[in-house]
This record gives C-alpha cells, structure tokens and sequence, in this order.
C-alpha cells in the first residue's frame, strides 16, 4: 500500500504524476523529451538504458514497464533487455551501447564513479558528446524515478500485460500529460 | 575539466542547463515548482532538505549551491545548514523537519529504505501528505542533480561568494530558465 493516500488506483509513477500535477508536468516532460526526442540513440536504447538503471537500482515497477517499453521498440525484444540486465558485457548489443551501459551503471552508484577513462572507451566506440550527456542524464534521471516510485510505496502489478499495455501506449502517445 | 565540452564557463548545472536547453527547462521547471511554489514547507526548508540530501551524496557544487540558497532563506543562516548536514538529529529545526530529512535520507540511498515507522513519525510530529509527498521527490530530485553534475565532472569552484551570488539571483528570480 502506498505510504500515502493517492485517490486513485494508478500503478507506480502514474498515481504519483496525477497526484500531484504541478511537477507531474515537468517530470512528464523531461521523459517525453529525453527518452523519445530527437536524438542520435533510438527510442528503444534510451528505454533500455532506462530498464537497466531501474533494475540495478532495484525498482520493480519501473524496470518491467521500461523493459516491456524498450522491448517495444528494439530488435531481439525482451530477451535482449533481459541480457543486457543479467550482463551488459556479453548481451547482443552494439559496442557503443556497452559503453554507454557503463556509464550508466556508474551513474547509477555516484556521478563521482564517472571515469575519464569510461568516457574515453565510449567516445573510442563513436559515441558523440550529446549520447554521452543524454546517457549521463537518462541514468540520473531513473536514480530520481526509481526512488520517487519506491520511496512512497506505490503499487507494482505482477501481471506482465499491464506492462505491455502500458508499453504500448507510451509507444503511441508519449510521456506528456494531457494539458 | 568536464568530461564533454560544454561551450561555457558556467559552473555545475547551470552549465549542463544552457548546453541542453531541450532538457534543461523541464529540469528547471521542476526545481521552480518543487522548491519555490505555493507549499506548506518555507523555501528555506525546501532548499535544506536538497543541500542536506546533495551533502549525502557528496555533490560539492550542489552543496555548497543549494546551502546558500537555504542559508539565504532560513532564520540561522548557514550555521542551522551545517549543524543539520553533521548531525540532523541535533540540529535546531523542528521535529517535524527532522523526521522529514530521516525520510530524505533514506530516499537518497534507496526508495526501498523508506519505512512506515518512519513515514509514521512524520505524520506524528505534524507533517501532511503533501509535504511527505514532496520530501521524497526533493530527495529524489537531488538524486538525478548530483549524480548529472558530477556524472559530467562539472566545474565546483571554490570560492563561497560564487554560491552567495548564486544564492541570491536563485532567490530573486527563481529557477526557470529564460523562454
């Protein structure tokens, strides 16, 4: 049960959005424009770093709706997000993203975890100064998610179908609340 | 030295902020609304509990940034900031506000480290939904600021009377980046 009265029966950070619309707003937008704007990284990378951030930062509800949302949006689907989560180093994905997914991950732990020597190999792997900003910012901004999610308890289904469903209508309208 | 190159000289995140503007004024938008909107926590409360959480997590530039902000706006000044970063327990704030940053502390180390007891005597010493609510989303806010400005290795610069400037434009006219 949510550690405080939601008046709704919205999942994870969808109750919290509606609850309180005034930074709802903002945190809508900021995902809207990092995980599905104009960018270099497809939709679905973005997701998956987003599921994998999650899952490192043991956050049930957001690591299965950005897995189902990144398996969405990328080839090989969930069982690619599910590699990547076990093991990043020997998962399917290309040599950049691996690169990425460690900056991630020590994002994940202390920004001071950021190594010169992190950012060297991802840029030796043809990542662009914005796809490293935009990872660095992705990963921080799950820290925030997965804490404001779990920090009040919210509800996280068990049922796979919620996430997919939820998946699908990120796919087709987006982060932003209705205006 | 950043670890990207940002095209300015403007310490921490003000210089992540003008890089990425996309992002940047969401980001901004949230700060305005969480830490200076209509709130039953006094602005200086609001910016303790971001430079008590931003000391926790070992952010220098946030730190110092964020405890002039609140020095600036809290009766004790910087003295209160300090004795509340050592030794929350003892410091000279009121119950309700201690039991508030035992809940942002546990938020900056895991979403799943907030208690009922500890939500409870919250509630217990006066404090509402709302600012319950909007405990956890400070502290989870300061997650993603600290680990996006270190995670960059952005410039901290040494000098206090950078952050009592700061302070003082923040105060006057607020987070929100110019449209």
């Amino acid at each position: 049960m949510p550690h405080i009265a939601l008046d709704s029966d919205q999942p994870g950070i969808r109750g919290l959005l509606q609850y309180r619309p005034e930074t709802g707003r903002p945190i809508s937008d900021l995902a809207e424009v990092l995980l599905r704007g104009p960018s270099t990284l497809t939709r679905g990378e973005r997701e998956l770093i987003g599921a994998y951030v999650s899952d490192l930062n043991g956050c049930r509800y957001c690591t299965s709706s950005h897995a189902a949302t990144a398996a969405a949006q990328l080839p090989g689907g969930l069982d690619v997000v599910g590699q990547v989560c076990a093991d990043p180093v020997s998962a399917p994905v290309s040599a950049k993203l691996k690169a990425l997914l460690a900056i991630a991950a020590a994002v994940s732990r202390s920004g001071r975890d950021v190594t010169e020597a992190g950012v060297a190999a991802a840029r030796d792997a043809g990542a662009t100064d914005l796809e490293i900003h935009d990872t660095v910012l992705i990963a921080a901004m799950f820290a925030m998610f997965n804490r404001y999610v779990d920090g009040l308890a919210t509800i996280a289904p068990g049922d796979p179908a919620v996430y997919a469903a939820g998946a699908q209508r990120l796919v087709e309208h987006g982060y932003q609340l209705p205006s």
